[in-house]
C-alpha cells in the first residue's frame, strides 16, 4: 500500500475475480471450521493454502513486488480486502491479516536497516507473526497517552515494566511492538512514548492468558493476550525510530488500517447479507411461503444493502482521498467511517441473525462468530463515541473561529 | 439532462461556485419571507431574479444551449441541484423546478413539433408554468394502476372526467399533462393510462382547493391542488405519445427527477446542518458553554454528516450509472436512494429543530418550513416501504431463481 | 387535584364514560375545524360547549367542589386528562387548559386573598383566561436561572422591563403571571426571581406578535406571543408569595403540570392510534387488500400499542406516587415520563402520517395540526436532552456517593 | 403460582428482601466463575446452596406449600422471579428454573396420578431434572403446528421417531415432555399433537451433542441438545391428557412461562444496568473525569432506567390481569411484553457492554454472557416479528368488524 506501488489498474478486475475465486472455493468450505475449531491444529492446513495463493501470484497483495508482492495501492488493496473480509482466515492465509500488516506497514516506513532484516523480512514473507502491545487494562483505550508501561534506558538496553491486554495474536507470535513511556517528563503528554521491538523469548515477557472473549479464549492467531513485562530488558537498537515518536508512528499505523478494517467490515456484511437473502429464499414458514414474502424481512434486507453500499462507497472515498493527500487529510473521514460501518455492520449481522431464527444463535454458521467477535468494532480503535465527538469538534471548529 | 449534453467538464468547478454565489447573495436573504409570505406577490421579484440569472447565463442549467440553457448532463446538473436546493426558491429561480422540470424532459423526448412549439418552448423560456396531474385521492399512490380518471376519445377530441389532488402547482399553471385511461379494455393493467395535455383553461376543468398541507394552503407555484375534470375536451393532438404509454412514459419521467429530488434534499441537509452548527457554537447555556460543548449535540452533528456524505456518493453514484446505462440499470439504485435520502433528510432536519428548541419549532427560520414540507419526501413518488419491498423483492429474485 | 380532594372512587368509572361520550359526541365532529379556523370566532361556540358541560357537572374537574369542579384528585384527574387529551380543544372546553390550570394551582396555593378573590375566582369560572411568562428568546430556556427581565422595587410598585416569547395563550388573556428578577445580588441564582400578577391592560405590555410556529400564528388561547414589558408598572400587591420565591413557586407549578402534558399526550396518541387503525383496515392498495395486511403496518401498530401502554403505565405510577408522597420524591419519575412519552407520542404520530400517505400531510386530518404542533413536547418544560441528563446524575449520584 | 395460592401479602416484602440477600451474597460472588466454567463439575456446590435455600425456607417458591413450596401467586412470583434473574443461577438454586417450572406447572395440571407420582414429585424436590422437546430443526418455530415429529399407538405404548432441537437442559435430565404427532388426521392441524413423557434412558433416545451456542455447547442444565428419537417406545400411560391436546397444553404451559420469562430478563436489566454505573462512575477517561460526566452515557442510563420501569410496569400489569382473568384475557398483553422486554434487555445489555469498552467485551463480566445467550430471547417462544403481526392483527379485527 505505498504509495509508490502502481499495480496496472487495467488488470484489477481480473485480479479481483481471481481473490473472490480462490476464496470461495479454498476458505468458505472450511472456514466456520476453522474458527470455531483449534486453531493451531489447522496450521498446516492453512499453511498450505499460503502456498496456493503464493503459487498463484495472489500473496501479499499488498506488499511492494520487491518484497514478494503484487504492488497494490491502497485503493486497489482496499478492495482485495473486502474479498478478503468475506471469510474470517481470508486475511491470515494472504498475509495481510492484522496486526501483522500494521507492523509490516510500520517497520517498512521507519524501521532500521537491521530491523527490517532481522523482523519485517521473515514477517513479510509470513514465517513469523507478530503482535502490538499498546491498550492497558488500567487506562481507557480512548486516550491513549494515559500509558504506565515504562521502558527505562540503562546503558545499551531498555528495561521494560508493564501490564497490557487486547494484545491481538500474541499467542504464537515471536515479537511485540511495544509502546511504552521512555520520556515522563516531555512537555507534551503526546512526546512520551516510544515503539520498541521486543522479541517473545526475552526473558521478563510473560504471556499471563489469552483474555476469553465473546465465549472464546481463542489460540494462536486467533485470540488477544494479557501480557506482563517484568523487567524485560531488549537492546536499544529495538527501538522504532526516535525516542518520544510513539504516538505520531502510532496514527501513522492507524490511517491505513482502519480502511483495511473498514473494508473487511464490508465483507463480512456481504458474506451475511447473502446468507440472509439464502436464508429467506430457502425457509419455509408454510409450505410455498418462504421468509422472503415478510415484509418485515424485505424491509432489512433493504435497508442492510443501502447502508453497506454507503459504507463502501464512503471507505473507498476515504481511501482514495487519502491515497492522493495523506492520512491528515482525510481524519474526519476516517473517524466517519469508523463508527458508520461498524455500525451498519452490526445492524445486518443482528438482522440476519433474527431471519436465521434459532439456527442464527448456534455457532453452525458464522453468524453466532462475528455477532461476538466483531462485537468490538464499536470499540477498539476508538469507540463510536470518541470518534463522533471527534467529528463533531473537528467540524465546529470552522464555524467557531467564524463567528 | 439529456445524454447528448456536454458541458465541459473542465469548466464546472467554475460554474458551481457561480451557482453557490448566486444562492448565498441573492437567495439566502429572502427565501425564508418568500416561503412564509404570500407566493403570489413576490412574482415580479422572482421575475428579477430569473433576469438576474439569464444575465449571468445561469439560467435552465438542464436545458441544451440550443433551448437556451447550459447543456449539463445528468451528473453535472445533480451538483447543480444540491446547490438550489439549499434554497426552497432555488429551482424555481433558474427554471429547473418539479414539476416543470419534468414536464420539459417529457415533452423534449416524446412531444410532438405542435406540442414542442406550443408548450414546451415557453415553458423552457419561463413564460409559462405546468403541472402533472396523476395521483387521485381514491386510490393508493403507490399503486400508480389504480385510476379513475378516464380520457374517452370522441372524434377529434378526448373527454376527460376525473379528480385529481396532489397537483403540484397547478394554481396559475398553463397546462396539466394528465394521465387518464384512455384504454380501459388493455390486456395488462400497465397499458390502459396515456398521458394528454390539457390547458388549463378548458372548460370542465375546475381547481377545487389549494389543499392545505401542514399548516398552508400556499399559492401558484408553492401549492399542491385538488382539482377535477368534468366533460373536459381537448383535441386528440393533445395526446402524448401514443395511447396506452402513459406509465411506461411515466417511468421515464420519473426516473431522473429522483435524483433531482435526492440532490435537492441533500441541498436542504446541508443548509440545516450549516444552521445546526452555527447554533451549536453561538447558544450559550451558560456564560461561555455553548451548546457545541454537549456531547448529544456532537453525535447529531456527526450523525449527521457522516449520513448527508453517504447520502450524497450514493445519489451520485446512481447518476454516473443511469447517465451510463440508463434509467432501467438503476432501478434498485433509485429505490435506494429514494427512501435512504429521505429519510436522512428529516432526521437532520429534526435534529436541527431540536438544537435551536423553542426558535426551531417557530417560523423565525426555514427549519419549520422543511420540517413540515418536506415530511411528504417519505411518501410521494413512492412511499418508504414501497421502495423498500421493490428493492428486497427484486435482490431476492435472484437468489430464487439459483435455489 | 389539591391532594385534600376526595372524590369518590367508586364513581370513576362511570365519569369516565361521561367525559368519553362528551368528547366522541361533541369535539370529535368539529375540533379539526376549530384548530384550523380562526379560533376566536369560534369564541361562541366553546362557550356554549362550556355551558353544557357545566349543565353535566363535569366543568373543572380539578377543582374543589367549593370551587365549582368536580374535586378529582391528581390521579383521577390525570385519567380525566387523557379523555379530553384527545381533542384539542377537550381542556379548553373544561376549563382546565395549560397555562391556566397551572396558574389555578399557583393562585390557590400561595395566592393572596386579595389576589384570589381578584383573579382566581374568575379564572376558575372561565371568565377571563391568563398566561405565563417566563422564557426569554435570549436564554435557553433549559436553564431558566438566566433571566433578564426585571422587576425594580419602587415604593408601592414594581416596574419591569423585558422581552418574552412562547407566553402561550397571552393574546386575549386578561393577565400574565410574569417571572422576573427582583433579588439580583441573592447569594444563589435560583433566589433572584420573583412571580409577579400583570394585568394585560396595563401600560408598557406590548403584545409584539402571536409568534407563527409551525405553519400557524394562531390567534387567541391556540397562539403563543412574543411579548415585552417597557417600565411596565404593578402594584407590589401583585407580587405571589414573597420575593426570591420565584424558582420555588415554578417548580411547585410545573410538577403535576408535567403529570397533565403526558396524560394528554397519552390521549393524542389514542386518537392517533384510532386513527391509524382506522385507516389500516379501510385503505385498499388493490381489490381486498388493505394497507393493514402489510407487515410493516402491523410492526407499526404493535410498536405503538406496546409504547402508548408503557406511556400511560408509567404516567399513572408516577400520579400516585406523587399524589402519596409529594412532588419532591417523584422528580427522578417527572424526568422519565417527560422525554418517554413525547418521545413515543411523536413516533405514533409519524407512523399515523405514513399510514394515511398524502391525506397525512394534509390538515383534513388532526395528524397535520399535531404533527407539527406537538413537535414542541420535546422542547418545553425541559428538553428531551436536559431531563435525561438529569435523571442521569441523580442516579448515578447514589453510585458515587458509595464509591 | 396455582391460582388457588395465597401466601400473605403483608409478608412479601420481608420475604423479597430475603431473596434479595441470598442472592447478593451468595450467588453474584460466584455465578461468573459458574457459567463461565464447567458447569457439571460445580453441581455439588449448587446442591449445598439448595440446601440453604431450603433450610432458610425459600426453596422453591413458585410450589404450594404442600408440594414444599412457598405458595406464592403468579404475581408475588414475578416479583421473586426479577430478583432471582440477577444472577444466571438464581432460578436453578430454587428450583424454579426453565423449563422444569413449565414441566411442573404442566403435570400439576394435566398429570395423571401415576405420573405425578413418578415424576412430578421428584422434579418438586430437585431430585431429578427435565426437558420439553418440541422445537425441530426443519421447521420454523414460529409456526408450531409444523411437526414432522411421530409418536405412534402401538398396543400399549408410543413408538416416537424424530429429530428435535434446542432441547434445553436435556444433558443430564431424567426426562423429557416431547410434543409429538399423535393424530396425523384430525381436521384441524392444532388437533395433531399431543405430549408425551419419555424417560431418557429409554432405547431409541439419542443425544446428538449440545449444540455450541454463541460460543458454547454448555453442558448438564446450562445446555440445549439436538436429540433424535429412533423407534424410541413409551408406555402408552406416558401420554400427559388425552391424544390431540397437545397444543393447547402448550399455550397453557407457555402462559405464565412468558411472565416467568420477563421477569428474569428485567431481572437481568437490572444487574447490567448497575454495572453499568458502577463502571461510569468509577472508570476514569481522564484524573477526577469519570465516563459518568459523558453526556452519551447519561443519555444511556435516562434511557435504560425509563425502558426498564417501564418493561416492569407492563409485566406487572399482565400479570396482575392474568392471575385474574386468566391466561387467554392476555393474550394481547404477552405479545406485547415478548418482543418489548426482549428488545429493552438487549438494548441495555449492549449499553453497557459499550460503557466498558474492551472489558465488556470479554468473559471477565457477565455481560459477555448475557450478550450472548439472552440475544435468543428475541427468537424463543416466538421473535418478535411473529408477535408484533399477532398483536396487530389482534387488535385491527376489532376495527374490521366495526367496518
Amino acid at each position: 500500500m505505498h504509495s509508490t506501488q502502481n499495480f496496472p489498474q487495467e488488470k484489477l478486475p481480473v485480479l479481483l475475480d481471481q481473490y473472490r475465486d480462490f476464496v470461495h472455493a479454498n476458505l468458505f468450505p472450511i472456514d466456520l471450521e476453522i474458527v470455531t475449531g483449534q486453531f493451531r491444529t489447522r496450521l498446516p492446513q492453512l499453511e498450505s493454502l499460503r502456498s496456493k495463493a503464493k503459487s498463484l501470484g495472489l500473496f501479499a497483495p499488498h506488499l511492494s513486488e520487491k518484497d514478494g508482492g503484487l504492488g497494490l495501492n491502497l485503493v486497489q488493496f482496499a478492495q482485495v480486502s473486502e474479498i478478503l473480509g468475506q471469510s474470517p482466515i481470508g486475511h491470515y492465509v494472504f498475509n495481510c491479516q492484522a496486526p501483522d500488516i500494521g507492523n509490516m506497514e510500520l517497520l517498512h516506513l521507519f524501521g532500521s536497516e537491521h530491523q527490517k532484516k532481522t523482523w519485517l523480512k521473515p514477517l513479510q514473507g509470513g514465517k513469523i507473526r507478530s503482535c502490538f502491545a499498546m491498550t492497558e487494562p488500567d487506562h481507557a483505550g480512548s486516550n491513549p497517552v494515559n500509558l504506565s508501561t515504562s521502558a527505562v534506558r540503562e546503558g545499551d538496553s531498555y528495561r521494560i515494566n508493564g501490564h497490557k491486554w487486547f494484545t491481538t495474536s500474541a499467542d504464537g507470535a515471536a515479537f511485540a511492538v511495544v509502546m511504552a513511556v521512555t520520556n515522563p517528563d516531555a512537555g507534551s503528554p503526546h512526546q512520551r512514548a516510544s515503539m520498541l521491538i521486543v522479541p517473545l523469548d526475552t526473558p521478563g515477557f510473560r504471556h499471563i492468558r489469552n483474555i476469553p472473549i465473546m465465549g472464546d479464549a481463542g489460540e494462536d492467531y486467533l485470540s488477544h493476550a494479557e501480557i506482563r513485562f517484568e523487567d524485560c530488558r531488549v537492546p536499544a537498537e529495538n527501538l522504532i525510530g526516535v525516542e518520544g515518536q510513539g504516538f505520531s508512528l502510532a496514527q501513522e499505523r492507524l490511517g491505513p488500517g482502519r480502511i483495511h478494517h473498514c473494508m473487511r467490515w464490508i465483507g463480512i456484511c456481504e458474506r451475511v447479507f447473502e446468507m440472509m437473502c439464502v436464508r429467506a429464499v430457502s425457509r419455509q414458514l408454510d409450505i410455498g411461503k418462504p421468509l422472503a414474502e415478510k415484509q418485515t424481512i424485505q424491509n432489512w434486507i433493504a435497508e442492510s444493502r443501502a447502508e453497506i453500499k454507503a459504507s463502501r462507497l464512503m471507505v473507498m472515498d476515504t481511501a482514495v482521498k487519502m491515497e492522493q493527500f495523506g492520512a491528515k487529510a482525510v481524519r474526519e473521514d476516517i473517524s466517519t467511517i469508523k463508527f458508520f460501518v461498524a455500525d451498519v455492520m452490526m445492524k445486518v449481522i443482528d438482522r440476519a441473525v433474527q431471519v436465521h431464527g434459532a439456527l442464527g444463535i448456534t455457532d453452525d454458521t458464522l453468524l453466532s462468530f462475528w455477532y461476538r467477535h466483531e462485537r468490538g468494532a464499536r470499540i477498539y480503535d476508538g469507540p463510536d463515541e470518541v470518534h463522533k465527538s471527534a467529528l463533531a469538534r473537528s467540524i465546529l471548529k470552522k464555524y467557531r473561529s467564524n463567528g
